[in-house]
């Protein structure tokens, strides 16, 4: 078979849904695990991070998703690359299936991190990264799959247990505090700062924001002009602290972010569309919470997010 | 490869998705249709017309969902015996391939024609029905995937051009009118009568009583005393009439079905919630109209359910 060809599927395939288990020991179990990646920029950290995961890599699959146009044409040039060397034969510690789906759309949206965030956009571009998420987890899911771990292609560093830690808390929905490293120029010394917000416990003042909402309207965090007084994972991180310890939350940031794959199964998606305003991932932990599962985060416990 | 084993995935595969047309020249095209059933009995009537499908069988993958239990062990079994001849390799007309999935929960609600339509035990019904539609659906879509039908498994007779004239119209979703065949004891002949009533277009009277309703309840078709007034594919049927008529839809029944994969990859699946006051397949076109899909039926254009 070449790089670009499809192995013929296998006649006829027989799954039984309760052999495929999700536990605290997911290696002693053989659970395999999908790490789902929208790529529209490559980071040799990322790579690099990925490939120093200890979950045996053999009940790891990867699944990419590349917008189309010329950014896209050399995030997939790199990841193949990349890919090139990992996956070789002679390589033990090489994935065990790698797909990459390249999008018939360009990212509509700037990329520069002002840009990113202004709330005006911040609406569209969220929508387009749903339908994208969405394309990549309804084709890569697979009846083996047991956990999805939804990873960012600017997520350059995580400790090399993430998924035996992440899993081992045995959560429908389980999502890390993610933070950035920057350099403190007052201080003059490497520090953290919060970078996700998207990890978050309701409020009434959100719940009243909401109700006052016209249908297609969304509550987004961390803008000034729309104070939602939600309590955010975020601002709970305490290094000192046990990094095992668990929060409740109601919205997860999808950085880095682990699911059962039966959340996924009983239709658990990344709403496009307001849903009960809320969208993407943060409409994903409502649509999971309506299909009765729960959001767990972990304040303590981080992964660090790439600084432009 | 024994039945029951996996074929290794491929290491490393890249699809377009551009490449991945749906047109209204599906076979000119080579076109992949992936036709999905929910199964809780089999019958034979329904095997036999699958297989007189005209559509090129290479082109067709099969996926079943099967309850847990005895019901379920048997239609497993029943629907094993027909594969087994259906795909001996001797048959060129075989299919390209079958995805079973068995479900670790067994059918909650009983299956007689006249306790299944209780208004009463429809909700936790068709919730099951959605997560097992869901499941069967996250579980067997494939990057190459263009369109996939929905077939119920006792859809018994449809024209064996089916797929070629549901594809024809070239709508993201599109449904046939499923009518019953049946024995007229006063005209002493066999006649025809509408079985399916959840193709619709929406009412004033529908939407107000939804604007009523508290957020867990949902509207159903068919109840005296939730009168909708909704007009009802069902009921437009002229069989002298042109069999390519369409009409608008804003909900849709499931017993066939033609979806473009696209609008699936987009992220519609099947609420097993209410989702503004709908579940399952008319859920579902209200989730597919959310993200831009519009749904079409054919009223003239018929299949057949199964009279018990
Ligand atoms: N497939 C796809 N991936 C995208 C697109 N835009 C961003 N991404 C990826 O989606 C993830 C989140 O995007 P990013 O711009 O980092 O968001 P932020 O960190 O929340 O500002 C990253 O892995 C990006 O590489 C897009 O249009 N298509
Ligand atoms: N997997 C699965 N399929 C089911 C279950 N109940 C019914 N089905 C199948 O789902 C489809 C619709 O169910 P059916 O009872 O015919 O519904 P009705 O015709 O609308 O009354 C048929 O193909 C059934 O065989 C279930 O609990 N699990
Ligand atoms: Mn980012
Ligand atoms: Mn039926």
């Amino acid at each position: 078979l070449g790089p670009d060809e499809i192995a013929p599927p296998p006649p006829v395939v027989h799954y039984r849904m309760n052999n495929v288990t999700t536990s605290s020991t997911p290696i002693e179990n053989r659970e395999t695990i999908l790490i789902l990646t929208p790529l529209a920029r490559f980071y040799d950290s990322y790579w690099e991070n990925l490939c120093k995961l200890t979950y045996p890599h053999d009940l790891i699959s990867l699944g990419f998703i590349i917008p189309k146009g010329r950014e896209g044409n050399l995030a997939t040039q790199q990841l193949q690359d990349r890919i090139q060397k990992t996956q070789h034969p002679s390589n033990k510690d090489r994935f065990a299936s790698i797909t990459i789906l390249r999008q018939d759309t360009e990212p509509i949206i700037p990329q520069a991190e002002h840009d990113r965030h202004a709330l005006v956009v911040q609406k569209e571009r969220r929508a387009a990264m749903s339908r994208a998420r969405n394309s990549l987890l309804f084709t890569t899911l697979g009846p083996t799959t047991s956990w999805v771990l939804w990873l960012d292609s600017d997520i350059v560093e995580t400790p090399p247990s993430l998924l035996q830690d992440l899993a081992s808390h045995n959560k429908p929905i389980i999502v890390p505090n993610c933070f950035q490293r920057y350099y403190n120029k007052e201080e003059e010394e490497w520090s953290t700062r919060p970078y996700d917000f998207n990890s978050w416990q309701d409020s009434p003042t959100a719940q009243g924001l909401a109700e006052q909402m016209g249908p297609d309207e969304i509550l987004l965090e961390g803008y000034a002009e729309m104070a939602t007084y939600r309590s955010l994972m975020a601002y709970m991180a305490d290094t000192t602290a046990d990094p095992r310890a668990e929060v409740d939350l109601d919205g997860v940031g999808g950085t880095a972010l682990l699911v059962k794959a039966e959340v996924h199964r009983d239709g658990a998606m990344f709403p496009p569309f307001p849903f009960y305003h809320l969208i993407e991932t943060e409409g994903f932990a409502k649509m999971a919470s309506r299909l009765g599962w729960r959001s767990f985060g972990l304040p303590n416990y981080f992964v660090y997010h790439y600084n432009e």
